[in-house]
């Protein structure tokens, strides 16, 4: 089953709207076959893997990291498929919560006389498909927030220099978190004060993700990095309802894909942004920052996991803050994280967290 | 000579002015006596050990984490005092940088016919010592800062709540790290918005750090826990030569020890205070802050280490910076240090940085 969760975790990124499953055939104590679900989400893992098993199925044992689909969508079920190949038991991690599936994957398994083990790992496949289960549960994708910040929490100084902070180990590491999710998002703020592509670079990836900016009244450059690529690389823009016409004429011009959001206050209220993002199929979000839409998504609670980078300087309290305003009554209503992990990364630490439970 | 090294750091924070020094002596493959500098700075490491060792120090070897003292101070030198025990030979991990004593020790204990090997492990004891080297050579202590903070740099919520941000374990980290200094610092601010006690708790030390407040005004409350313990816990404040002279009287009347220090601009010169507390003998300062304490020490390149610990909660923008404004014009201006080490301590992380050399 780990090998099955590790191949599974190949496709993260890769096969939004479906979720990044891994499969591993067992005939015999030797593995006849492995797949993982591909890149535009088809095929599936199972299909793959019972490929690369043949005739080496009959008999043997599947070990899925998610319940093999019961429904006929763009493809046969697969738990149809494993019935078909003749395989004797069938193990997975964890039940699928989408209703088209959500058990009937196993009845159907279990009616052709297979046997069904579940739950092997659970936790840990509920991790790895928690964007998946995020978008069918709640209609919204998973959310990482990545700050990279001094020492004292800022992210660029009084004067507006951000290039660089983190060094070029963590600024790596950046590229391959960019790559396991669906789409990179970043506010209007960054995206006019950075210029950036948001691109995975130098990992030879075969499908770079969504790029995804925030903003309002769509007051973003033309002549920028992100409105050149937009032909070649999906760029999104969640705009307001009231966003000038002028303005949504040249970036449909441009060939970005716009999303019209419902407005909350002076910003775009984080939850609607992200129901749209659910909708339009993504499951794994890497938000990049800038500070507000950091604090709008925190302050709603939408910050799933939250990774930083802090590098060894002090840039001082007039440099500009990783989070913006958060208007805290009291520390008890501060938004909590649990800690995942910490690690240097060349000069600078890495450290994941996790929502808190407490 | 790692042992020798080991044993030193014990003193560490409880013998200043004097250097924390650690010494074994070896005879025939087996340790005859260990010693280390005593609590107040005497007696000396080498001292506990030949007692200790007796007789059997006669053709021993001795392992000092520094060079053995040449001149008569309030005892009479360690070099003699391993003439006269017969020691065969000696080996050093460092010269002492202290120019009674630079060099002179190894003549002396050469010229008895003692056989001296200097240099072992030297980077290693030039860390342990460096608070002392610091007050011999530039006349300020080593000076370690600390700032605990949210996930976002930030030490208090806009309304001035800043109990808890870190765990515990963290809290108790902090007091053993306190032990090892021989002063704990904060800033005026910082002594009037937490009426901190500044001392070491629940960790059976002997000797309690010095607690140093940096108050130009000496606007500090009268009634707090460091005027009502200032009898029996030493307490000194540095302040504005121009601190009003009732003041001044109530201060010294609690028993407080009162330092002038020159003033730069709106605040007391950080410089010049770090000279006044190595001139009064301390050798390892930890400063906790506040905000604008660290910004002044880092503006003036004076921090030798940063510790960090980051809590896993989000406080926004509104909240208290660690650190003050420090008007940088550019990145590459910003205090840069070194990554020393990282690890999580409760649900927090610490971090370690020193001065970097870059």
């Amino acid at each position: 089953m780990a090998l099955a969760l590790s191949l599974g975790r190949r496709g993260q990124g890769q096969c939004w709207p479906n979720p990044a499953v891994g499969c591993v055939i067992v005939r015999d104590g030797r593995i006849a076959g492995r797949g993982w679900t591909q890149p535009g989400g088809r095929p599936h893992a199972e299909t793959e893997a019972l490929g690369q098993a043949g005739e080496q199925a009959r008999g043997a044992t599947a070990y899925v990291s998610l319940e093999p689909c019961s429904h006929t969508g763009k493809t046969p079920p697969c738990a149809q498929a494993l019935i078909d190949a003749g395989v004797a038991r069938v193990v997975a991690a964890i039940e699928d919560s989408d209703p088209r599936v959500s058990g009937h994957g196993f009845t159907m398994l279990r009616d052709a006389g297979i046997e069904v083990t579940t739950g092997v790992c659970a936790d840990e496949a509920a991790r790895d498909h928690a964007g998946f289960f995020f978008k069918t549960e709640q209609g919204r994708p998973f959310v990482t927030l990545k700050l990279a910040s001094s020492f004292d929490g800022r992210i660029a100084t009084a004067s507006g220099e951000s290039k660089w902070i983190t060094g070029p180990e963590a600024r790596r590491a950046v590229h391959a978190m960019r790559a396991r999710h669906d789409a990179v998002m970043v506010g209007g703020g960054t995206a006019r004060a950075d210029d950036p592509s948001l691109t995975v670079r130098d990992l030879g990836v075969t499908r770079q993700p969504v790029r995804v900016v925030i903003s309002r009244h769509l007051d973003l450059p033309l002549m920028g990095q992100l409105a050149r690529s937009a032909r070649d690389i999906p760029l999104w823009i969640c705009h307001g309802t009231g966003a000038d016409a002028d303005r949504l004429r040249a970036w449909n011009g441009v060939g970005a894909t716009l999303l019209p959001c419902a407005a909350d206050g002076m910003q775009l209220d984080a939850g609607d942004v992200l129901q749209q993002l659910g909708q339009a199929g993504l499951t794994r979000v890497f938000c990049e920052g800038g500070s507000a839409l950091a604090a709008s998504l925190l302050a709603q609670d939408l910050v799933d996991e939250l990774i930083g980078f802090t590098a060894g300087l002090g840039m001082g309290g007039d440099g500009l803050s990783s989070i913006g305003s958060l208007g805290l009554e009291a520390l008890a209503d501060a938004p909590r994280f649990d800690l995942l992990d910490v690690r240097p990364v060349g000069a600078d630490i890495q450290h994941r967290w996790v929502r808190s439970l407490r």
